[in-house]
């Protein structure tokens, strides 16, 4: 095999293929089989890349002005909801402490809130998964940005750059449009992802195929872009539709609600509101009938139940947890797709472009068995290294296959993870999740591996599908060359030479571990009653003194063990954030493991269900505000009913509601107590965060 | 470089190095040079090592004998300790459960407790170290069983298996004959040692050079067997010496003992008493001196400490972890050894017979760059080859030494922390060292754990030493081909070429990195009041979200960095079994830690210092047999002082104190009672260990 075709593999960060001028020489050579490719013809589409980004550019800048303009001219109307969060929004709510913290559920009209759990996840995830398929592409690309092409080597480099920031505010105004929660949001949403998809479906039709590293890669790379703009390009007219069927509702309901005002109920609410009830209603008693020890079947169910995610009622997983897996899934296709394309096509142009002259060469080097003693190839020779070329590529592709299966197992399975170690946070269980106690707050290095967190999550993806399939792939060849093809062919049986030769060490291992087993239960354990004690201990010492050298070559064994289990184990778990690849006591060394812990801080002491529960029903009492009765009742409430039952509890909240209530409408008094405030509210939200 | 040079490394089960005919063809070679050796002339010892065995061999198996017959012998003598021990043995003593389980301690005159705390630790160490070293010996030889030589292939592995069983029987009587502890052993061990010593020195001054691997090689692998048994050698007339002087001290102050009696005083329940009294002593008030935060400084040197094992007081390691200690130091010393002698000769052969032939080849594949355009060499181009050949020793030798130290520092390490377990799980901490719940109760998974540990540390020493090298060679080997050379010849500089390539990349992620920090410190968090709160949302999302492309690159460099890091992590962690490979939760299927959580368990529940030193308690007052009113005494003491502190505390201790009298003088009942006692005994241990 010549050198250039093995050198498929390589990836390089600039995606410049050295190879890539070299790929028709197999095409003009090998044209005696089917599988040579036709040269690709040149493709000019009616709009180049160059004009739709210099067109679409301006366009999403005017866009994002129009909608700053919006929520100016809103910011002004301050009855728009009835005064309440017009009023809110002019003391500076965000000194108010984590209890009015979430003032950003009254400021949702700006267009940035889109990494809330209120926003709608789908439009986040189809925003970051064309972003992160952009970022892909212009990895490979050889022309990062749009506007320069045929730049030298050197300046590419900082295009390339300065693409990094230019895709993520091209792509900006996609997601800025839904969340002005507005019509006219709406209806630019609908244009631009509409002007996007277009143009996007009409270049990928008109030129199907590109000479990049395989005809249809490029097609099919931007696969995951053009899915997620049709997901946008569906709904945001959906959301359109929406919001003139609700504003006829109100019409005809509420008299007094400015018709402009679309969305009167705060989004998400329901799902906190559902939250709370689930905690505050009963337990059913299904814990005493599973204290039973559960069937190996059941245990094994259960064991496998643990990689697929299954919604649980009441509870949602965060946005952020949403956008990474999304993100880390098309990483995966990403990686997956190119794996392919540059390894597949170019094994069976090898495949095909094999002569007997090269298959000499193999048959001197001893890698093709030659029934010839002279080593001259026949047509035997050469179809056995054609089987040999083809058995690589099948393992190529069953180790990729598996290590694709095997990444959306542990992201299933991290997701099933992140559920439960967010549920016992939100209990306050802190050592059951990081095996010590630690802080629940905000700090600089928790916020920035907030941050981090969705990169990490899909790099790590990309990176552990890779080094999962490097050594699958390996492990799979080894296999195939050492096992099947010997089983098939008879010929090149090494490995079952050495297992012939060595059987009688191995039968001395074994036997010497069974012996020490069967010694001990029958000889050095009492038998009878429990707890058992040992006996016969002369007997132990001899034995433990006369096996040791054997012992010695169990335990190499048992290290080899250790090593391949091990390394199987941290290739397998790469791309989970949640497991530590360092021992119990470095874990913080990890950077995944790291990022996970601060994320998991900073979503817990920021989203927690119940006080956005709280927070919610605070706000919908705000903008009530005509009535506000309702609350003083509740106090009065709460009052007769604290007193009666604990006297302490019911006071600490009781004080606590009037000073929400105060604070609500007296909010020039909030600068002087907010420390006060938040430490209190901080501690009893750590304290019994489960029972506010 | 030929081929036949590169295959050193090649370490081979059986050690019939396939270059081993080679190996003096560049001596005919190479001869310029001062490096080459003189062939080595056939030596023949005047003890071959046939004789030596077959001599030895009946010897040891007379020894046995003798020393059988003399326990016999002894045993027939009940009234030897004034009765009580003989009487102790008599009844069925292995089930009396974990209280006098350690009826050992009554019949320590067989020749088998060697792997007690009790028997003297350098004499197990001494002869654990020889039978590893043979092992080592065994694995490499050629001939594995002294007496048959010229063995085919086929059968030389039965013979190596045989071997495995022969040493270990051949060693045996070296232990057995301490601990007999009688002078007629200690005479027949002195006599054993010397001969095995003397006849290995003979053979050593004789043959000090042989032709396999490398010249020195076979002197140097026998250097701990002949160090060994230079200790044992010492030791035997030493305790004979010792003997007769207890003896005659015996003789002027205790009248009434019989003079064949040589140990009276039980051995090793000094420290089982001091133990005791260190856990009843007043606790220094030092805690709450500590309590203040440490500064840097002392934090670094208490972390350097750690890797510095200094003997506690009061506290003392079990023999089993010295014997795996000791044997695993012996472990680093073979492989070390094996590793410069097979590598550090043969590279220095090959850099002596380099001629400008060769270079050619090595300019020819660009290896070594060449002044000449057309290739051919010259005496520099000789010269950089040999200086590159030089820097490999250099390399190999230093990355060796490197793992040796680290070795040694992780055996250090690991022996503090088994030290910290123990203690811990003697005071009843279970999940302060499991993480989880556990039965310190034997089973025979644990037992058999047990009688792996040793062995296991061993191997994994061995193990761990040779991975590490690999490593931190391939490693070494790198930095100084792509770093120090370059810098030195101004050639290769490929990865400062890419390192200059790509610096606006470095640069982009360093600042985005920073960036991020300092918008966080100073916009996205409040400045003041702990604890500092989220502020400014709005400009964090959005920072997120533009952000991402290059936070993924982030990514991409943590994920790399975490595959390495705990690659090397778990290389430099590999020989230690407190630490495990895998992650939390899934700990058990290594099966190196797995091992050592067994033999804690063991360790704990067989030999709890505390527990050992009540037992050596009543083991005195038996021996003292003539005197019983102490015991009484006692019970009257505890009476009435338990009676006036707490009442159910001392009632139970009290009626335990009567109830392992009653039965202790009257054995007959010990199988009635046994169940009951055990139970009652084991779960007060488990409970209150500390304070029995």
């Amino acid at each position: 095999m010549s050198s250039q075709g093995l050198v498929t593999d390589d990836l390089s960060m600039d995606g410049n293929f050295a190879y890539d001028d070299n790929w028709y020489i197999y095409d003009q050579k090998g044209d005696q089989d089917d599988m040579t490719p036709e040269v690709i013809p040149d493709c000019h589409p009616t709009i180049p890349y160059d004009l739709y980004h210099a067109c679409m550019a301006p366009v999403s800048l005017a866009v994002l002005l129009i909608l700053s303009l919006l929520v100016k001219r809103k910011k002004l109307y301050k009855n728009c909801w009835d005064g309440a969060p017009g009023l809110l929004r002019d003391v500076p709510l965000v000194q108010m402490g984590p209890f009015l913290n979430h003032s950003r559920l009254c400021s949702s009209l700006s267009p940035v809130h889109f990494l809330e759990e209120e926003g709608h996840k789908g439009l986040s995830v189809a925003v970051f998964g064309i972003l992160f398929s952009s970022l892909c592409i212009l990895v490979l690309d050889s022309d990062p940005l749009p506007f320069i092409s045929g730049s030298s080597t050197q300046n590419r480099e900082y295009w390339k750059i300065m693409a990094l920031l230019y895709y993520p505010a091209f792509y900006y105004p996609l997601i800025a449009c839904a969340t002005v929660r507005h019509r006219a949001g709406y209806f630019l949403g609908c244009l631009l992802s509409w002007c996007h998809c277009v143009v996007h479906l009409w270049q990928k039709v008109e030129c199907p195929q590109s000479p990049k590293i395989y005809r249809y890669y490029s097609l099919l790379s931007y696969l995951p872009i053009i899915l997620c703009l049709v997901v946008l390009s569906l709904w945001y007219p959906a959301q359109l539709v929406k919001s003139f069927r609700e504003q006829k509702r109100k019409k005809v309901t509420v008299e007094h609600v400015q018709v402009f005002c679309v969305c009167f109920k705060l989004p998400g609410s329901g799902y906190y509101e559902d939250y709370l009830k689930n905690i505050l209603a009963k337990r059913t008693p299904n814990k005493s009938i599973s204290r039973a020890k559960p069937s190996l079947l059941s245990r094994i169910r259960s064991y496998v139940c643990s990689f697929l995610y299954a919604p649980q009622e009441g509870f949602q997983i965060p946005l952020k947890l949403v956008l990474s897996l999304a993100t880390s899934v098309i990483a995966v296709y990403q990686v997956a797709l190119l794996l392919l394309a540059v390894f597949v096509p170019s094994i069976q142009i090898v495949r095909s472009g094999m002569t007997k002259e090269l298959t000499a060469l193999f048959i001197q080097f001893g890698l093709v068995p030659s029934e010839n003693p002279a080593g001259i190839p026949g047509d035997k020779e050469l179809a056995t290294l054609k089987h040999y070329i083809w058995s690589l590529e099948v393992c190529f592709v069953s180790s990729l296959v598996v290590s694709c299966l095997l990444t959306f197992c542990m992201l299933m399975k991290s997701m099933g993870k992140h559920r439960i170690n967010l549920q016992r946070l939100y209990q306050g269980a802190v050592t059951d999740v990081f095996y010590c106690s630690r802080k629940l707050q905000p700090s600089q290095q928790a916020l920035v591996c907030w941050m981090f967190f969705a990169s990490f999550q899909t790099a790590f993806a990309c990176l552990g599908l890779l080094i999962q399939h490097i050594v699958f792939f390996v492990c799979t060849v080894i296999f195939t060359f050492f096992v099947v093809i010997p089983l098939q062919s008879g010929s090149n049986m090494l490995l079952f030479k050495i297992m012939e030769n060595m059987w009688p060490f191995w039968l001395t291992l074994v036997l010497a571990v069974v012996a020490q087993n069967l010694l001990t239960h029958y000889y050095f354990l009492e038998r009878g009653r429990l707890p058992r004690e040992l006996t016969n201990r002369r007997a132990l010492y001899i034995v433990t003194f006369l096996l040791f050298p054997i012992n010695v070559l169990v335990g190499v064994l048992a290290g080899v063990w250790r090593m391949v289990g091990s390394a199987l184990y941290n290739v397998v778990h790469f791309c989970r954030l949640d497991v530590s690849m360092l021992g119990h006591g470095v874990e913080v060394f990890d950077p995944g493991y790291r990022t996970y812990c601060h994320y998991l801080k900073i979503e817990v002491s920021q989203s927690h269900p119940v006080m956005k529960a709280f927070c919610f029903l605070l706000l919908q009492v705000c903008t009530k505000g005509s009535q506000p009765r309702d609350v003083e009742e509740g106090v009065k409430l709460m009052k007769t009913r604290a007193c009666s039952s604990k006297g302490s509890k019911g006071k600490r909240s009781r004080a606590r509601w009037f000073l929400a209530y105060t604070l609500l409408n007296n909010p020039s008094l909030l600068p002087y107590r907010k420390g006060a405030l938040s430490d209190s509210t901080a501690n009893g939200m750590q304290a019994n965060p489960a029972k506010p």
